[in-house]
């Protein structure tokens, strides 16, 4: 009993099949089959690499540092006074056009802009609680000297007198001359592989002379404005005099199959506020900030700064792959069962579209059904036991009945 | 020879089946298929989309403005005084509450907190090394004027006079009517797609005008911060006592199989200090900085600055699918074997639970065992040959055998 | 003829399938099974989980706070000296050293750095244009006095005296003693799960008085920075001289099919420029900044520093696992067809390499030829029908003939 289970156990079982020996489907079933067949070793394989296990997250350090001199309002400004943040972040702006509006005390003046221009101080009544002015709009008419022309402007409390933004000031172009140094560490911490942006047998003197180009030197990091400002199609006097947006992208696309040092980043440059680009609001980047002072009896006072500036937002996006079992057992057993999947489609052509399609399905289909199974089970309980007897024999009767029956086959 | 095993090559080899012509089974069967069948196209395919490849990561760039005016100290405080950084970065902070201590120069003085109460010099060593005094304890037992009282504290040497940041400041409330407004733009890189927060069809004017609303208004880029705190069900007194920090969440959720305009962004903001509600040292969000100035003989002193503020992170997060075939087939064969899997549990019925099983047995199975290949080997080894001539001959018998093998089946 | 489409839909087709009951190929067979499940079983599902549905990105909140007084240049500096930026992001640095130039004005003066030595004018014209020196390079050569000599240098125009950096500055080596307070909230917008770094059972004193240790206080969000720089094997006085990049690495794994009090942050610390060690132009980090002031007359002059710092990156990363259906149903269907592909490799031994494959052949195989389909339909129109008489016939004469198929199978 126990000993006809572990017989049991180890038997093998495996599908019966019909081999038909017909050129059309023959060769119909092959076409199928080598179609799916490079599909997964051209596409899914080679191409896709779906035999690796992929990450796409990395953790990425940026250090940032420019140099260059730019003439502004007849001040020769450097590093520390044109790039904010001042510590070399991954994203960092260069001013290129400042206004300046000199000694803002705390206290009430008129606002500037023709907007606020009143006869009366019920004119001023509506302008309250607009957040667009220089100031609290108090809701006071005053009398404001604009050029040589005395004019009603509406009084505002705050840091007076009030920002002109309307003056034109000369923007920095000498901004094209100034290069970005990049220092760029990424790690992938699925595979525990550290990798930085140039490569460690450039020396001390060849990476400070060195120049970014996307062919003649691709691993050089230090990058020129002005080559980005033309890989990105920006004019410089438009951007210097409205600010904008450009993103340094590094891209990390590393095979870790291969040697690791294939694993090399590619830069690439876009105007990244392109999408508003038909926006007239968001043409450009500006920002305000001020620097504080105080006088001898101890009054602060400040210089406010419109800021028009280039940002630069160093991105870094990283893909790193590598054999793995899983994503390749999963896809051969993907491809194996396609390759299966080709018979559903010749079984279709041979049972419906050849000749002699009715003999296909006679070797194919064994029929059996219900009727029939209550009728042996009615007639005779002996013919289930003969049923299965017959098994038996035919196995028992040796070689001759073994070949009766191939030959039924 | 050759030629045999191109023939060989292109026959097409098909499973033999046995077809049941059972109502129980058939209609159990046609019921699992469609199970499986439901559940793959309405959960895989049409709700979880399994025919797309999907990009999580998105290349993103933020950029914000804020505008109104503010009452702290009596000063009126604009943009430039309470955004904190200044340059329109994606996390930015807005001032409420600043404890000022003016006029610092380096020095020594006593402590202010009754921490550092002492009555003589001993009293005062076990504070050394202390890092959360105002300057580095000296170990001296100095006596303080604390308002009209004369006390003693210890001595510390640093920046003098000591910080008081237990005085009370009425935070600046003035903060509900201030306004954010956030560009975005993001890059799905694997598609090439790029999009902006908001629509190219606004007016320069519409924007302007325009305060988000999650209903009405859902693509204005202006949020004002009154708002915000309500969706977050923040009491703007407690948040600009203490600080807090505030996630404005920008998700695009884009299926790129459809019209590139349906591809927008969804706002959500959240509290993102919410797991620290219950922990009291968490409670809010300050930090110190300090603002230089130099006395006339060039002795530099500072202003410190304890600010308590409201802390904005536009978080940007993304995700985009799009009709590919390497997903779609992986899936479509995962559903294909998977109804070919229903035919296991029908086995299962088919061959143990209904009535007949023992025929139904014999019909899918047919059983050879090594006895009999042995015997068949034993017996003569000319039966091999008659088997094998079995086969060739039951075929070469044309339709006769042919009609006989078919009765047999 | 409706009744029989239905009742064809109805029918349950299944595999005809040969037993082979042979203890070699049932043995090779089940151990073939038993290791492709074990794989299934151990690595897919119970080590990589392949049942869940996992989540890479997280929306991560960073908030850090820095404490300790250090002494540069006579000064005791306190947290609003040495971290820049100063709200407490992600990214902060403590500067280590500073080199500070005093007092410079706008103007022309001569550059310091001997690169720049002059006995004419000429000698300087190959300078202009130089982006390394400290400010515009105008072509003139002046007469300087370092130390007691007098020496001839090239004259620069911008922020006047220009900045000697060569000197000796003692680093502030008091850093080791500051400790690093961090407060990260994390959310899986999948799962919609919100965790904090530290548990909200922590008391404010705990946190206080707790010290990050890997082992004994895992949970501490206080880091001592002396313990980071051991954890990183850095030399404390090389980094505070150079300046360096620390990342503090908050990895959050969770499997949500557990209790989410097991979501915890682990924490590991890398130096982040390690790929740069060997490159002497990126060794350590640096940055420079300026201080502005006004003269009474209101002249702007400012300070200049040159700071080293370690720059700290808090870098969150997370990954969370869910029970899903869809990966486990994939999976699943992966598993069960890849133990179906291990009749490929028993098959391949059944038909090849034991005894009697061709007896295995003969009873797999059934062999159908165009040459016998044309026979039949050529020989007579009448076999055909035969056949299909046949079958039908077969199952009519019930259990007798019945008995005689399941012999001749």
């Amino acid at each position: 009993m126990m000993w006809g289970c572990v017989t049991d156990f180890f038997t093998y079982e495996t599908t019966k099949s019909v081999v038909v020996k017909s050129w059309s489907v023959g060769i119909i079933n092959r076409v199928v089959q080598l179609v799916i067949i490079s599909y997964f070793v051209g596409w899914v394989f080679i191409h896709e690499k779906a035999y690796q296990v992929t990450e796409n997250s990395v953790e990425s350090s940026v250090m940032t540092k420019v140099k260059g001199f730019g003439y502004q309002n007849n001040y020769v400004m450097d590093v520390a006074d044109y790039v904010i943040p001042q510590q070399g972040a991954a994203i960092f702006c260069i001013l290129t056009k400042v206004i300046i509006t000199e000694n803002q005390f705390q206290g009430t003046c008129p606002e500037h802009s023709n907007k606020y221009s009143c006869d009366q101080d019920k004119d001023c009544l509506q302008h309250i609680g607009n957040i667009l002015s220089n100031g609290v709009i108090t809701g006071v008419c005053l009398n404001s000297t604009i050029g040589n022309e005395t004019v009603g402007r509406c009084e505002s409390e705050g840091w007076c007198p009030a920002e002109n933004d309307d003056v034109e000031v000369k923007p920095m172009l000498n901004v094209i001359n100034f290069t970005i140094f990049i220092k760029n560490s990424v790690r992938f911490p699925l595979f525990d592989v550290t990798r930085g942006n140039f490569l460690s047998t450039m020396s001390r003197d060849e990476i400070r002379k060195c120049n970014y180009h996307p062919v003649d030197s691709p691993f050089c990091p230090i990058f020129n404005v002005g080559d980005i400002l033309n890989y990105t199609n920006q004019d410089l006097e438009t951007l210097a005099n409205k600010g904008g947006e450009i993103g340094i992208n590094v891209q990390w696309k590393c095979n870790l199959d291969y040697d690791i040092e294939n694993c090399v980043p590619r830069y690439s440059f876009t105007r990244l506020d392109k999408p508003f680009e038909k926006n007239a609001i968001s043409n450009g980047y500006n920002f305000r900030f001020a620097k504080y002072y105080m006088t001898e009896n101890g009054t602060e006072f400040r210089t406010l700064h419109k800021a028009y500036a280039i940002r630069f937002d160093v991105m870094v996006t990283g893909k790193a792959g590598k054999f793995d079992t899983i994503p390749t057992l999963i896809n051969l057993v993907a491809a194996f069962t396609s390759v299966g999947l080709g018979t559903v489609l010749c079984d279709i052509i041979l049972l419906n579209c050849l000749k002699g399609a009715e003999q296909y399905k006679a070797k194919k289909f064994e029929e059996v059904s219900d009727a029939q199974i209550e009728a042996s089970l009615a007639h005779s309980p002996v013919s289930q036991l003969s049923l299965k007897g017959g098994i038996k024999s035919s196995y028992d009767s040796g070689a001759i009945s073994l070949a009766t029956s191939d030959q039924a086959m």
